[in-house]
């Protein structure tokens, strides 16, 4: 069995923990965590820690904590040329202290606290300096999901741009359409069957395919409509702006 | 049964003569289309006309025609003081001809061609001029969907502009995302299931509950290096302009 430990307890760790846990493949060793408490209702107080010293041996050592923290921790490790992976979309491998062999394990997945998720679906993107650590790390991501890639530092970050257009700038437009609701008396319930099958749309179409409305068809009695009727200068001005790019969408690719 | 008559065949008309062809309730009288052969792959041809002199008493004539061509449709209308209906989300009622008693039937999804869709989840959302009317859209509206809502020409108005947010221009972003994965020699694929999680996530959470991400948390190392990293201008300035607008959000709230 592949013995792994985590440093952190926060929601990824957490996760990460629930996951390895029911894993006939992998051996939870230790937990490590500021304050031991945070973890007691998660796992057996024996296997938490709050004392780099008493970290004992395993195979990787997972540091899942805030982005601004991994620097600090790792370089706190009491050990060296061990397999260390941090699970960030945005800091690169070496930020990691480098007494250590490095790597990153980055499950791309919106992680709330008290949601469940079904990690076989949650793609996890993996980065070694050497072939067998990476190895190590495919063997690991196996076990807990079906969508395991190797991805570098260069690419990771295009990742986690693109993520944050495909994630938080699409919430925040859900948001914005449930502004508009609120505002004028429509509950926001009706729009949620568009919204789900709009996430649907793209499994089998590229967005490019999928893409409709009044910008798509060049549609100006339309458009004009709704610029009228967007009063709230934010709104009015997100709404200008998608629309040019959608219009210009032909001509750039 | 409630006999209904349906004015065009396009996309919306096809997933409507779909719907009423398997319902018991509903006796699917005549289908009006310009072209008759654009529909005798779904219907018998005796029940295809192109002339609106043939067309036989309904309870309620639908016309799913495109918005620009609604008026002059129901100006066609060989017939007074019947129940007609359009389709459409952006058009008020009253663009229809006022010899006849009018309505809207406007079923809030993305219909795509090829795409089939479960209706019942569909959100239908009526207006009628009379109580009478408005219980006979209802009553038909409720043998395809379990979501029938009653809405003014107003609020549908607010409702379309809020779809265009969470529909079109959240689907752009999608398209943003994948040109940044194909940029960068990474599979847009990786992002699919966060997409689809952060379509999930609003289902319990309010969108502004469930907002996460670096302009969320005012991260400014990360913000100021995804600016540095987006050098296509359009994209730099929609995620320059969406992130100030997350960053806003509790002072305007």
């Amino acid at each position: 069995m592949t013995k792994v430990s985590i440093i952190g307890s926060g929601n990824v760790a957490r996760h990460l923990i629930h996951a390895f846990q029911s894993n006939s493949e992998i051996e939870l060793v230790q937990v490590f965590a500021r304050n031991k408490k945070s973890l007691t209702h998660l796992l057996d107080s024996n296997s938490v820690t709050s004392d780099y010293t008493q970290l004992q041996a395993a195979d990787v050592y997972i540091i899942a904590v805030s982005d601004d923290a991994i620097a600090e921790v790792s370089s706190q490790l009491p050990f060296e040329n061990q397999l260390v992976v941090h699970t960030s979309g945005t800091v690169p491998l070496t930020t990691l202290e480098s007494k250590n062999r490095r790597g990153v394990f980055y499950p791309l997945q919106t992680f709330s606290k008290d949601k469940a998720v079904n990690f076989k679906t949650i793609p996890i993107c993996l980065e070694a300096e050497n072939e067998k650590d990476l190895q190590t790390l495919n063997q690991i991501a196996s076990t807990i999901s079906d969508a395991v890639y190797q991805i570098n530092s260069e690419q990771r970050k295009a990742l986690h741009v693109a993520a944050v257009f495909v994630n938080n700038f699409v919430n925040h437009l859900y948001q914005m359409g449930s502004e508009i609701c609120d505002n004028n008396n429509v509950p926001f319930e009706i729009l949620k069957p568009l919204i789900q099958e709009t996430a649907n749309k793209i499994v089998s179409l590229s967005p490019k395919e999928a893409q409709t409305g009044p910008a798509k068809r060049n549609d100006l009695t339309t458009i004009e409509a709704h610029q009228q009727f967007l009063t709230d200068e934010n709104l009015s001005t997100i709404y200008t702006l998608l629309t040019q790019s959608i219009q210009n969408n032909g001509k750039k690719l």
